[in-house]
């Protein structure tokens, strides 16, 4: 009879025990909104998860749009350089931009080197030379050639030294216009081994068009690199512009009136955002911990 | 048997009454066609419908031919309008019209004050100077930048307060040409703080061409903004021309010849058109109120 | 028994007639395959008719060709007559030639009457002037205006008659440079009344190009139209440029070396042509007549 | 008994014979893969071939990069003659290039002539005047016109001459400024006769831009042909150039520093690829063999 008794509280337990864990592993699946129709619990994770995907999407939104007014000055820059140190330079080209004439390859040349000197009178953007120790970073000149070649297609001989050699001439902008008109008259080509003509300029600019966006100007350092292609010897040269910036804080800044208003609000943006993905994180690793829980049956302690 | 020979009396007005009903009803619904081959009567309503159609029809191809030369009138008028202010501009540019140098947009914009001094020697179109109160209106050449900033892009450094401010200077087409190159020689930029320059114009134009098609020509009073867009501090002004016309009818006209006839036959025309509309709503009305009056039963007042 | 063996006869023969009959159609509608394998007669039809297509094919073909270069030698003419009396064209404008400028309008009209003036010391074509009566036919410029107008747009007031003139200048190829100057200092359009300038030229040319395909050279009449349109006074001036052009034999020419010889080989061609298309109308019609005679049953004289 | 027995070994040896004829009939349609596991022999056949694939696609791609080197090498230096020696030539030009006045014929003339004169002083390639005979090749003016003609367009009359006739001026690139510009004045065009002027040029250059691929520059001699074709007569002079090339190792070279030892690398490398190809045939040859011994049954010398 005991042993029956015992046998059948056992089962009842028993039952008990499955009849609860069934009931908390229903519960565990529950979406939110049964979670309060079942128990009448507010879905205040399910809101704390909706904050979040809401306030992340704005701060993307937000950053794209900084962003791509980032690109947009980058771009508009190369094409601003390429006004600038080109000479005849049309934007509606379509062809690659080259030249044919040895003169034409020397007045290109000079006219970069005018454009760099006499940058700040001509320039509308916020453009100015590097400075590097206190003195401004000069446009270094540099023609590749083969070492040493006598190249004769008349008589279809030619000898010739594949070493490639570069000589560079460094052209200052606060030099003195003699120096510069030395430069001229000492610089020549020997177009047999010209390989190419590599200008190299090192510009600074400051992109204050965020600043009516209420966000902090952005300093620019652009480092142009203008090729005159000759490696083909075809009697084309083509003429490249390459463009590397790098995009840093500026050093020493003011904006005047708005100062720091704007920043606090930023500041508490932010804020709101780490707070509400640290909430997500915790709500997930007990959910996470639960479910282990439930999956190996240590459902005593488990407190859902 | 009376009492039969009433019931039969009854059932046969009964019936009478239905088939009475049956035929309006069935009338009611037939097309102007059936109603010729039913009653010989003629289908002056449908005669009337497709008059009013054909008359509507004409009134708005005339007016949309009209509209079309206004249209044209406008788009040319823009074109034009950039013909004469822009320098250089060219039709098949496919870039957006844009200057790189410091000096070209001073020659852009002391282009578009000449062009607008000499209008009057220079454009082949009815264009007009606006008068004020008995003076021309000026053109409005106004400097956008920021209050106060000073940038320094080599030092990394800027101090920048973002109020914009603007100050315009006003060219006036009768003034002498000293008062001209004083504005020359007082007007100077601030690129680093510039924002943008902007130009007002106002004129005014007669649309001749619709007296070919006996139609009264129309005043248009344009204002004109030609934008110099620094924005960017890029170093590459972008420039806008935006045309904001309004239409309306001269103040004081008189066209030779034609006079009023050719009114006349547009005043007829008008009527009929309105005559047509006023009997087409007079006989849907009808229409209507016969099928409500058929819905209802009260078929004795029935007038079909 | 005579009566059966008539009978028997009568049907023998009815038998051998529709047998005959029988074999005649079949006869008819047997294609030349089937003809020569049946009685071993030669398709000599069939090859007139091969024989008539290929030589048809290559008279279109030659006809064709001497079209298309009549065409080239037309649209390469009006080109030529664009480069030629229209200021600054360029092949590859996209948009309408226009003009927006006062100036520009009469400079484009002196460069018309300059060109048509020293036109034999330009052009390199076989262009001339047209002879009328034994002098040469003027170039005609009309100014077309309305008859009477004052437009005010500054204040919004116009008076305008309709009604539509012409005047005329005539400019003569051979009259002196002091005739041409009067004609620029007393040329002068009223821009507010004016509607169009056209410019009426006639020109005459020489399609030698054919003769080394050994065809007579033809000669071409073009009449020239310049539209400088103003009809709609918004500015813009159009400039359109027709051509009618009618070709006809010179009236006087002499082709030496190949003289006849060529010419006689294209009437034997020509002869040819027209014997085999002769030859195949008359096996045509036989073909169809015998087809009627076996339709009427008319059997016993159709000689197939 | 006996008989049986017989009978039974020669049976026995049939079925051997069978046996065996399978058995290496079996073993010559097995892949590598198989005859490894039938046998254990290594498939070095399997990978001579493999072998054989990879040097020979390194071979190809290696000629055709060489070859792509040539052709780009080839359309530069067209476009470099281009810009060269045609007056106002512009890449981004979508109409074929024309002139249409008599000036500019000539200008177009001269300035081949001048820009072939002074080639040395203007071009940046490696182009060279060709020497015939220890003296610089002549460019050749050369007009093409019908023998005899008087054409009046005016009149509508014309008596011509078709054969057509060649008349060549020899310009020497050394030859003194005197005599260039005596070659000016006598040269004059009888336009109405006209058909062409050819002129023909003859330059040599060297596409040294292989070098640094470590192959040897090849020598090139380029005939160039420039028509100004007039052919039409419609007043529109086509310009066509045209650029026949011819590449051959040139005469007297030499490449210090890597002098011979890259070339033995190439010649290793080729021998690699002659003695896998040998190898490869000699293979393929035995199984052929093999093949057909086993077809006609031939198998007991049938080394398997």
């Amino acid at each position: 009879g005991n042993r029956k008794h015992f046998n059948g509280h056992i089962q009842s337990l028993e039952s008990h025990i499955v009849e609860d864990f069934r009931r908390k592993l229903k519960y565990f699946f529950m979406n939110p909104c049964e979670k309060y129709k079942a128990r009448g619990r507010k879905p205040w994770k399910l809101m704390i998860q909706i904050l979040k995907i809401a306030i992340i999407t704005a701060q993307l939104v937000s950053f794209g749009l900084s962003n791509e007014m980032m690109v947009t000055f980058k771009d508009e820059s190369l094409l601003t350089f390429k006004h600038l140190f080109l000479k005849d330079f049309k934007d509606y080209q379509m062809e690659p931009y080259a030249i044919y004439i040895k003169a034409d390859l020397y007045n290109h040349i000079y006219f970069v080197i005018d454009r760099f000197l006499h940058l700040q009178n001509l320039t509308m953007g916020n453009l100015a030379h590097t400075m590097v120790d206190g003195r401004t970073a000069p446009l270094s000149l540099c023609k590749v050639f083969y070492r040493n070649s006598s190249i004769d297609p008349s008589n279809e001989t030619f000898n010739i030294d594949p070493h490639i050699e570069q000589e560079c001439i460094y052209v200052h902008p606060m030099g003195s216009v003699d120096k510069c008109l030395d430069t001229r008259t000492n610089f020549s080509l020997d177009f047999r081994r010209l390989i190419s003509v590599n200008i190299y300029l090192s510009l600074k600019s400051i992109n204050l068009q965020t600043v009516r966006n209420h966000e902090l100007p952005d300093c620019y350092d652009f480092k142009i690199q203008i090729i005159f292609d000759n490696s083909a010897h075809s009697g084309r040269v083509n003429v490249v512009v390459e463009n590397n910036v790098s995009i840093y804080e500026c050093k020493d800044w003011r904006v005047e009136g708005t100062s720091g208003k704007n920043n606090y609000g930023l500041l508490v943006f932010d804020s709101v955002v780490i707070l509400s993905c640290f909430a997500s994180l915790i709500l997930c690793g007990r959910s996470i911990i639960n479910g282990i829980q439930l999956q190996f049956g240590n459902l005593a302690f488990a407190p859902i």
